[in-house]
């Protein structure tokens, strides 16, 4: 019988019953139907993101939000600082710079932390503030590397950059209070931790990047947040949003605030630490050294001699059903990653990893049977 | 019992099969599942597209894609001839000029004809081949007007200008033969004729259009189409894709194909002309008067007196389900808009056609009871 077990950094697994919502029938998108529906999902993604300001939502994937986060706030030649250090903070600086931003690269090797030093010190020695934004990628997918979003805004300090945040695999898994770390620009997808398919896209603007909305000479149109806001003033969205997304996000929500965003923080947390215990107890070695750094939502691990990834990811696949991630650009062949995001549990974890131990064993790496599961299990029970 | 009845111009209302096939569990979108899946849904779109040039699916709504028809093909300060009579041409003219193309309007008033000799005029005196374009809507929802792009077509010629054209109302619907009218980009969405929930934008490129776009200086990031090149060469796209509406899909496409595509065409024919006289056989005026140029898929109507717009979609969705639309932009509140697309069927239309009939009665517009049923019937009946 065929059965997968989707253990990717995304498109996440999603519930039955938000499947079964995506199933609706359509309806006018200009009518009080929609108008309801898009004023109840703004406020619980309020309440996700912890804002107050303004949120929209847009129909694309998380990319079309990252692009609306540079576009609507900044011009051409305008400075910005852009943190790098795996495949996703190289995204922002590249849209940045192919809409005419002077960008600097503040980067570190993919795996490693950020150089918040460095960030420090240009940030210091900008006196004429000619720093616009600072943007950089909360938790790094591609790396699985999580990034101190809290240090850099408290390095951003009175400066006047704009800090903007790609939260696309972080949003909703970790506690995340956009006001409080004062992030002017907050952005992510439905496919991720908000268990929901692909296809929307959210992003929250303070009331100090606003102000700049109105100044912003970068052209846009499809992803203009002021024609965003003339239209949700009338509960409606400026073009034809993805209706079933919309419709199945309320259902995702819903399943979202049964469980509590805490727990949920919680579970994301404890689902991280089972991956690293088991692949430790493997003999194996996550890519992200140092704990604090793990990302509760995405473990990459160096792949052992003498395994490839694709054999390894293949075993799992054709044997087992279980899917996971390798490497992305510079990683490719090197790493391998586990996505636990979504609507994945412990338990579906535990079928991840007794798929891992048994691939490696086919695949000539010596496991000693069970280890791995074992050290999983105490940190599940734990909680 | 609350029952509805969708009759605007989009969305459109799906099929039950299509409604189910959105509850799709989540996979990978860079696995081989993907990699066959967009193959074969670009291959029977390239059908319905009637082009065996390059087509692109892109996780947006058409504006998305009327977006990337602009910037993947043009520079800044280029011209542009937009033809504009009703809201969606201007769309195209806004999307150019907001890029820095140089556009110049070629406007008739909204419900008229295009201004078919004031393009010829234009290009004949162009003899330093200075247009770059030429953008047009297809099928005009705002008015119910079919623009003539054979024609457009012809008039074009020789000339190097693109023909970049919105046929979001349109394909599918109604017989049009990308390749053999020489249209450069064409355009559309999914919530349409095409069966699907909106959050799907399709476009084609000719070979002389994509010859362009390695040299177009426009910004694009998301919507940009050498990068989805790159990526629909390893069956991917650049960005995940919206998953649950490419699955569907197919199952919308194996739908429209068991119809055939000159059934299609030929109930959407049939839909449109039985709305007209319908509405004539009650003394209304349709908006667009040469019913050569009538869509197939819209049909607006003026108002009579002395019923509002507002009244009459008030009494029609309240007392019978049916929701037809109102006029956009400067007909608001002049006149009313069936939409007759997708999974929408003679049958259906009675219905509509049924209850305007009943709400003008109630709202003292007089009217012989059943005259307008009776005209579409005798319409439907001739197939």
């Amino acid at each position: 019988m065929e059965k997968n077990y989707l253990l990717i950094p995304g498109p996440a697994p999603i519930p039955e019953a938000v499947a079964r919502a995506m199933s609706t029938e359509m309806f006018n998108h200009r009518g009080p139907r929609f108008k309801k529906l898009i004023e109840e999902l703004t406020f619980s993604l309020q309440k996700i993101f912890q804002t107050g300001e303004r949120l929209f939502i847009l129909t694309a994937s998380g990319t079309g939000a990252m692009e609306a986060a540079i576009v609507n706030f900044l011009s051409p030649g305008e400075k910005v600082i852009s943190l790098v250090n795996g495949s996703f903070g190289g995204r922002f600086a590249d849209i940045a710079s192919t809409y005419g931003a002077e960008v600097e690269r503040v980067e570190t090797p993919w795996g490693q932390p950020l150089d918040y030093e460095g960030l420090e010190a240009r940030l210091r020695a900008d006196n004429g503030r000619a720093y616009r934004a600072i943007t950089v990628v909360h938790n790094e997918s591609s790396t699985g590397m999580l990034n101190d979003l809290k240090r850099i805004s408290r390095l951003r300090g009175e400066h006047p950059a704009l800090l903007i945040v790609d939260t696309v695999s972080s949003m909703g898994a970790i506690d995340l209070p956009v006001d409080s770390w004062g992030i002017d620009v907050c952005v992510t997808g439905s496919q991720k931790a908000l268990l929901l398919p692909p296809g929307l896209a959210f992003i929250s603007v303070s009331e100090r990047a606003w102000e700049r909305a109105a100044r912003s000479k970068m052209p846009k149109y499809y992803f203009d947040l002021l024609k965003a806001q003339e239209y949700l003033e009338k509960g409606q969205t400026p073009f034809t949003p993805a209706l079933s997304q919309c419709v199945a996000l309320r259902e995702g929500l819903r399943i979202y605030f049964a469980e509590g965003r805490e727990n949920c923080y919680a579970r994301h947390r404890s689902m991280a630490r089972a991956v690293r215990e088991a692949v430790q107890a493997l003999g194996l070695q996550p890519l992200v050294k140092d704990p604090r750094y793990a990302s509760p939502t995405v473990t990459a691990i160096k792949k052992p001699e003498p395994v490839s990834v694709d054999q390894l990811r293949r075993e799992m696949f054709t044997r087992f059903g279980v899917e996971i991630a390798g490497g992305q650009g510079q990683l490719e062949g090197r790493i391998f990653r586990f996505g636990h995001l979504g609507a994945v549990t412990g338990a579906d974890l535990v079928v991840g990893i007794t798929s891992l131990e048994l691939a490696l064993q086919a695949l000539g790496y010596p496991v000693e049977p069970g280890c791995a599961v074992k050290a999983a299990e105490e940190v599940l029970k734990a909680g």
